[in-house]
């Protein structure tokens, strides 16, 4: 096989033209489709098109918290390294990851909890002053304690991404979510990660309808 | 379904555990197995059994010369984020992700390339004094100037972890670095990215054998 020569501003144009062709006339309503895409796109993984699971209308409130300012809070730096930061700017919002913080780490170390629950405390202050996006894609345990801060009053986010990935109470924190009355975003089962909770960000911010 | 309390420490371990019983049996010499068992730990993704394709040795190649002080260079700043810096660290290592550097920026407008292949430039320079693990996560067109500038006779790489994702160019890209003679482990076809390329140098990273 030979390498074709195509230009960058090209690529992912084809990129997706070929995963939509793949899908076999399979279609979601925008910006569903956008957001079922771009997870195609960044993982070359179909079970995106199966496993994606949107509370009533989060994605249109996903849009429009970004464009009202809404900040990102994240559980991972590779997220936060993967979300648009100079996109996001330019709506007024911002991305914050905690989670190698020294006061977070303390905290912990403290309290016998995971430094993503402390995260996800902060996360809840800055939620007291802007609409906040949770966009989760490592720590189980970050979903648990947005799902009590929610119950207790504490927490009402604009949107939590529920993208956790792996085999030890994955499926279990999701279902957390998606047992509470509050926008989400879950890639449903054991797949998700960073790269998923930065590109539903992502998707989000760059939908133009 | 109800979440069990898990030590931090214990969840890889316990992950680790499930994977390998519904990997059912299936096994891979060491160094092999633990970079298999850890890319399907970070995606869910039980193709990384199969896909994963190595080099003769490549992965001892790859643990010996992390334990030599080989430094990284990637062509993304999520893979930056994920590889274990300070771990690399003990061993003397660095991680290098030029992608973003104003200099990268002007010379590929200049030379209407993409920026991946000035940061393979780049990286190219620091292997006359180090060994280099070129760990790539996105873009084929570093894989593709890799394959350049080995052909020329400019680079003798340690190890190429050859994960680009996606639909444009990737499969063949990966092909080109497979068909030098050069210690490679790449995720044959479509799949792979930065959380891959990451994961496959902490796998080598932590090996104790």
């Amino acid at each position: 096989m030979a390498i074709t020569v195509v230009k960058p501003e090209d690529i992912e144009k084809r990129s997706m033209e070929i995963i939509t062709s793949e899908l076999n006339g399979r279609t979601w309503p925008e910006p569903q489709f956008s957001i079922v895409k771009r997870c195609i796109h960044t993982s070359a993984d179909f079970d995106y098109a199966d496993n994606l699971k949107f509370s009533k209308d989060a994605e249109n409130i996903g849009v429009q918290a970004i464009r009202n300012g809404a900040h990102i809070v994240t559980d991972t730096k590779m997220a936060a390294a993967g979300i648009n930061k100079n996109k996001l700017k330019e709506y007024g919002g911002e991305v914050h990851c905690f989670i190698s913080d020294d006061d977070v780490v303390k905290a912990a170390k403290e309290r016998g909890c995971t430094r993503a629950t402390i995260c996800m405390e902060k996360g809840a202050e800055i939620a007291k002053d802007h609409p906040v996006i949770f966009a989760i894609g490592n720590a189980p345990t970050a979903l648990v304690r947005l799902a009590e801060l929610i119950d207790s009053g504490e927490l009402k986010p604009a949107l939590i991404i529920g993208a956790p990935v792996g085999f030890v109470n994955v499926v279990e924190s999701k279902e957390l979510i998606m047992d509470r009355d509050v926008p989400y975003i879950v890639p449903v089962g054991r797949k998700g990660g960073s790269n998923i909770a930065a590109t539903i960000c992502n998707a989000m911010m760059y939908y133009k309808g």
